[in-house]
């Protein structure tokens, strides 16, 4: 039954170059935003493409797209693949496209190979994987894991004020009936996601292929240390409540905090905004808030990691005489790829050799995970860059893992 | 010879309260901002309690004040004392305009008590010891130092783009003729200044009098580090290269330096500003730029402080892979009050407690100090706060500071 299946990296490489030309930032990158006109006419490229391949092509209430293509027997659960379509702004050209189009690749592998497996196979494109017209990612996914609800998307405002139901309705869809878009657990067999790695792992090991064990989760929060603001001249060493040098230490311990943590299990610490008020270069800071963000592959040590962050941030703020706060804006749990998936992932990579890896950043996978097994498969980015025009992945290793995915799947497919 | 002189503390508050009308911010503190029309107006004000008082009033060519009680042998050098009339936004009533008001009271003292020194007594009220308008401090007393030529006041621009030329010419002051604003050595023979103290040492001492012996000059940074910017979850702890916690050790470092520099004179060390690039929650910053402001009461002190900081900071660069540069904006050089002024100022004192004190903050007696013999005398602010509507300072102890500053004067006033 099994035969060998050999993608084509130019048929690959043409439809990642067609949906770049979608593209609102030309003389920089690729931005291609959620729901745009330019994002919309992508969108309906990819449809097109979808039913030249022979797949039946729905969208759900909120705007996810699914191209079926039938199984034997299409009242089972279905096999999942895909990714998003949509970028941040001045992005590359393979974040989330490459999943979608290796997808449909690997149907098209196994339509020419004369297979057809019982379940049916269903290449996704998950709406707004970015967070860049509402500040939070992931909405397709989200929605459909129940983790938001119509009261939230009557919230989400995007930078015109628009919120994300009017937008949704303004198009034609029915977030009215956002309960439609929702998943229960059963209702996918699998779902497997083909992505670029965002990080130099693979390269630096020099594999060509990374199977995914865990999708780390995030937890964020906003630290606000409060001191006195003074005068920088005239408040002594002695007298000083520096707020700033205090959020110094604490961003210090949370460093030394996630390296220990890493230790058993992935895990990293991460300071990206810090603001010091009032902000003058002769004022001692009367008030620093910074940002915590915070991936763990294991959310016990992410947890106990966040319990000692809390006591040493206590205890540095008490030897230094400032308050501290912290809010938790979430503590996310991270997923962990399907057992047997992998190992079904693992047998398709045949001979190729492959790197067993965790992702830091988080995908539509972490939240589809809620209602049904996941796993992912990592294909290289050059020198680990990530939303940057500098975002570069091979064609040929796009290729390599759509074999994959299409092994996969075949086998997979065939489930009872 | 000597009398003994009762300095009213009713006088002093009648015309700091006068002073306090002129305010653009009645709402919320006190902002008088140089030159403008509120601040004008005051400067008219102040000069007519001069002319009141029976003094000469002058201005220079760049707007400095000068109310002038001649002396015996008006062909001496004259005695100044005085400080400022500007204020920052949203300030108080004391910081400058005490030291103007208990000069103009010292005088009366001395005209009341029936004396007539040798040497002319001028009461000094400098042009804008604020940056509030300029960016720039101490803009009347650097130029009577030579330390900003018309080049320099071409260049200065306020927010409106009018430049401190241009502005002065307008109003009818002729900064063309900058260098007859400029004071040689021996032109004045001493200057004394009243200040409030802008900490709490006075006021944690029970002590009404502080003697300056120093006053700390700025030596001013900016540091920009250069990591890598990368995704906060797809890049290890091994892997990055975080622009924001090498800064964050660096500043830990100006910290423990400043300290240790303290043990042996005055020295203090802040971070009071801190931007990070790109400044996302998820994103490691690839670059953080931050300001260092360091004041120091002895110049060798600071100069060691700073070659060890060099040296840490390059360190800290290299054990995180990131790259730093340093860039010394200002590297000021402290003044020393005049050892026999303080003598006079010792025993002008007579039975009240002082405290022998360095000046955190610069005045415009750091800048007097290039050109003539200085000393200043503090009076304690409550809670050591200023440039805050919260600044308070008793009047009882500007007058206390008033009388000194009047025996003081009378001293030297007669100095061959």
């Amino acid at each position: 039954m099994k035969k060998t299946l050999h993608a084509d990296a130019g048929w690959i490489r043409r439809r990642l170059e067609k949906i770049n030309t979608f593209n609102d930032t030309p003389e920089f990158g690729t931005t291609r935003v959620m729901l745009t006109e330019t994002e919309l006419s992508c969108r309906e490229y990819v449809k097109r493409e979808m039913r030249d391949l022979g797949l039946e092509v729905t969208e759900d209430t909120v705007g996810n797209i699914f191209g079926a293509w039938r199984g034997r027997e299409p009242s089972l659960a279905p096999i999942w693949t895909g990714s998003h379509i949509d970028t941040v702004l001045n992005a590359g050209m393979f974040d989330g496209m490459a999943g979608v189009v290796a997808g449909l690749e690997a149907v098209r592998l196994l339509k020419n190979a004369g297979e057809h497996p019982r379940r049916t196979l269903v290449v996704v494109v998950y709406l707004s994987e970015e967070p860049t017209r509402f500040g939070l990612s992931c909405l397709g996914s989200r929605i459909m894991a129940g983790d938001l609800d119509e009261r939230a998307i009557r919230t989400l405002k995007d930078k015109d004020g628009e919120t994300l139901y009017d937008l949704l309705s303004r198009l034609g869809f029915t977030p009215e009936h956002l309960a439609g878009a929702v998943k229960r657990p059963g209702e996918v067999h699998a779902a497997l996601e083909l992505h670029i790695e965002q990080s130099a792992n693979l390269e630096r090991r020099g594999k060509r292929l990374g199977l995914v064990q865990a999708i780390c989760a995030p937890t964020n929060l906003t630290v606000t240390v409060t001191g006195r603001q003074s005068h920088a001249g005239g408040t002594s060493m002695a007298d000083r409540r520096d707020a700033y040098m205090a959020a110094a230490e604490m961003s210090l311990t949370l460093e030394q905090l996630a390296r220990e943590a890493d230790k058993q299990s992935y895990t990293t610490g991460t300071v990206g905004v810090v603001s010091n008020i009032p902000g003058a270069v002769n004022v001692i800071p009367g008030k620093t808030v910074f940002s915590i963000d915070i991936r763990g592959a294991d959310f016990a040590v992410k947890d106990a990691m966040l319990s000692k962050l809390r006591a040493s941030f206590l205890k540095i703020a008490e030897k230094r005489d400032v308050s501290v706060e912290l809010v938790l804006e979430n503590h996310d749990v991270p997923a962990r790829c399907d057992g047997r998936l992998l190992e079904v992932l693992r047998l398709a990579c045949g001979s190729t050799p492959y790197l067993e890896t965790i992702s830091g950043a988080y995908h539509d996978s972490l939240f589809v995970a809620r209602f049904a097994p996941v796993a992912m498969l990592f294909v290289p980015s050059r020198n680990g860059i990530s939303h940057s025009p500098e975002e570069w992945t091979d064609f040929e290793d796009i290729a390599l893992g759509a074999q994959v995915l299409a092994a996969a799947m075949l086998q997979i497919g065939d489930d009872a």
